[in-house]
Formats: structure tokens, C-alpha cells, sequence
């Protein structure tokens, strides 16, 4: 079958066999461009961390810059004191696509995409954490750091900013859409698929707005994401 | 203040040290009816399981039942076999409402509510296995098990169901919009916030769908959660 092999070379090879998918390894994508588009379609990750043998995970924002991704938090919280230590840690940003409502409950599932990563996080200190909270703004409005109140030296010291490399990163993406067995389909029941996604309503302006500044255009499109 | 004092007696204390808000504890809320509402209000979680002192975090689905979260995998799945050697875990669900736009870099946020359970999951066998993963289906869309092609034994057996106690379960929530700092009022950018929810869109049927199934109620209701 040569067409088969021909895509299994285009795939990347997992980059370790921590990251190697294992359950439905059908559905495990390798490559850096796979991984870099999921992660800049998602907006929140997850991040789990250990401590006394007890995971956390706990919801923050991140955002990609080349092969590494970032995420910020105050000096003074755990998370980031935890993975300042070295520690291990884990990042994962997942996005739901659709529900899948099968004939039966047992092939009921969910079209998706998401991304692991581990490693150690390393603190991003100095001109480099300026420029990487700029980005974290620029992220969500291209151009709006050089637009915002210029940070203080005080919130700069009050925030922390990690990185991890993408060196030991996984991607998992099903997009089959409904998968009854053979023989379900005359089943007398609904079964379909409904698209799920993360929408944006419109801007609410804050109430003291001076007159005369309009929602600008790199904040609308934010909300075409 | 008499006012503020009754406020902090209605609010339950954190029910252990583990799940206690450490960064900004004013928005830590452990009552049960908050914990209960918002993992009702969720889909996704983030379960967290350590193996050799490395954390990882996957997405997968969830339902609540009384005083416990519940979510399934198959029976080879590693999370599960961790898990149900006994490993302590962490199941996260976290809803973004909102994203804050603010004059300075430092005060942008959101607007969130999530919630940390943490403990030891067990498994859930037998008929009470069974119950469950027909609860799973019926959260998606009430009466639904009942209508689906009967679970076989094989696939009941390919199924694992692990249950986590609300004992140790904490959530945080932020609904502050938002908050510049006095005197940033008037910096010349735009600020505002932009409310943000998961989205359904039209359910699309099979195409080998029996004419004359239409559209259940149980079904269209899901699309409007």
C-alpha cells in the first residue's frame, strides 16, 4: 500500500515516549506545524504541576512565540514558585470541535484537537519578560502594547513570566465525526454531530471611555477568532 | 462593618488546605451549590495524574452525580490504570465568560469561573458502572440512554468509570469586569470587556439517518445549554 506509507513518512515521529499518544495513536500528530496551529486556536491551557505527589492543574491564559510557549502569573503564586523550582510540568490546551451523538452510548464521542507538553519551565527574566508580556497583548490585539499605559517597574516585579519548549510536545486530533458500527444505523434514534465553538459577543466599551475612542480594529477582530 | 461580616459567615471555609485559594482568596468560593453550578455548567475537564513525578494533564468528558464528579476512558487507557491503582489526581473545570481589555498590559484578565477537586478517584463497577455511563449520556440529553442501541457486554467491559468525591473540591471564580487602575481612565485606548461562551451550532444528522426521525427536543435543548 504504498499511498499508506507514503503518508505514515509524512508524519513526524514522537518526539518522546512521554508524549507519544497511546490510545488511539491513529489520531497522534507529531509536527511542529500541527502543534503550533492548535496552540494558537486555543486561548486558555491548562497547567499541571506537582507538589508532595499531589497534581494541580489550574486554567490561565498562554500564548506561542516560535517553539516555545508562555504563560504568566504573580511572583507571590504557588504555580509559578513551584515551576521557578524546576519542577516538571505539563501544559495542555484543548479544543472541542463537536459533540457526537451516536446510536449508542458506548460510540458517543467528540471531534477535538489538543496539545501536551512537558518539561521544565524556564523564568523569563528582564528585557525578555517586558517583551513577552508585550506579546501576551499583542497576541490578542496585534499592535495593542505599544497602545496600552507603559508597565511600571512595580508590576514587572509583581509578575512572573515561564516558558517551555515545544521539544517535548504531542498533538491529538479525532475528525471523524459520527462512527456507529455497522449494523446501528436502523436504530430509531436521532444520531448526529453539533458543532461546538468558543464565540465572542460584542465589545461592551467601559462606561468612563473618553469621547471619541472607537472600538479600533484589532479588537473586533478579536472577536471573529 | 456588619454588612461584610454576615457576607463572610454565608461563605463556607475551604475544606482542606490543599484546595484553599492561596492568590487572591476574595474570589474562592467553596460552598457546595457554586461547586455543584459550575460543574454543571461545564463539559470539559482537565484531569491531572503524575507518573514518575512528571504531571499530565487530558481533556475528557465529565458528569456530576450528587457529591461526585464522574468521567470514563477505556480500560487500557493509562490515566485510567493510574488512576485506579490508587494515584491521587486533579480533575479542573474552568469557563471562561470574559476577556478584559484594559488600559495597562498589567490589568488585563477575565472574567472565570473554575473549579479544583482533588483526592484519590475510585472506580465504578458492576450495575452502578452501567448507571453511570447511561447518566453520562442522559446529562447530554435527558431520556437519550433509554432510546440509544443497548450497551453490549464487550463494550461495558472496554469501559472503565472512575469517581472523585466533592470532599476536596474548590472554586474561584472572578466576575469583577473591568478594573484599571484610578487614573488610567483617561489613557487613550480602547477598554472594555468581551463576553465570551461556548457556542452550539445546528446539529447536522447522519446522512444514513430512517426517514422520519426528526430532531428530538432532549437534543435541540442541548444546543441552547
Amino acid at each position: 500500500m504504498p499511498e499508506q506509507t507514503a503518508h505514515e513518512d509524512h508524519r513526524a515521529a514522537a518526539p518522546s515516549d512521554r508524549v507519544r499518544i497511546r490510545r488511539k495513536p491513529d489520531r497522534g500528530r507529531y509536527d511542529r506545524a500541527t502543534v503550533h496551529a492548535i496552540l494558537d486556536a486555543g486561548l486558555v491551557a491548562h497547567i499541571g504541576y506537582v507538589v508532595d505527589g499531589q497534581p494541580y492543574v489550574i486554567p490561565t491564559f498562554y500564548w506561542r512565540d516560535g517553539d516555545r510557549v508562555y504563560w504568566h502569573g504573580s511572583t507571590a503564586s504557588r504555580m509559578i514558585r513551584v515551576i521557578e523550582s524546576g519542577a516538571p510540568v505539563c501544559l495542555t490546551v484543548s479544543i472541542l470541535d463537536s459533540l457526537i451523538l451516536a446510536r449508542s452510548g458506548f460510540n458517543h464521542s467528540a471531534d477535538y484537537r489538543s496539545v501536551v507538553v512537558v518539561g521544565i519551565a524556564l523564568p523569563v527574566t528582564g528585557d525578555e519578560k517586558a517583551r513577552a508580556l508585550d506579546r501576551f497583548v499583542d497576541v490578542l490585539a496585534p499592535g495593542r502594547s505599544a497602545t496600552v499605559r507603559p508597565m511600571t517597574e512595580k508590576e514587572l516585579k509583581q509578575t512572573a513570566v515561564v516558558a517551555l519548549s515545544l521539544d517535548e510536545a504531542s498533538a491529538k486530533v479525532r475528525d471523524a465525526g459520527l462512527g456507529d458500527d455497522p449494523g446501528d444505523e436502523t436504530w430509531p434514534v436521532w444520531a448526529g454531530t453539533i458543532p461546538v465553538h468558543l464565540a465572542f459577543g460584542e465589545p461592551v466599551p467601559a462606561p468612563d471611555m473618553p469621547a471619541g475612542i472607537d472600538l479600533p480594529e484589532n479588537v473586533r477582530a478579536l472577536t471573529r477568532r
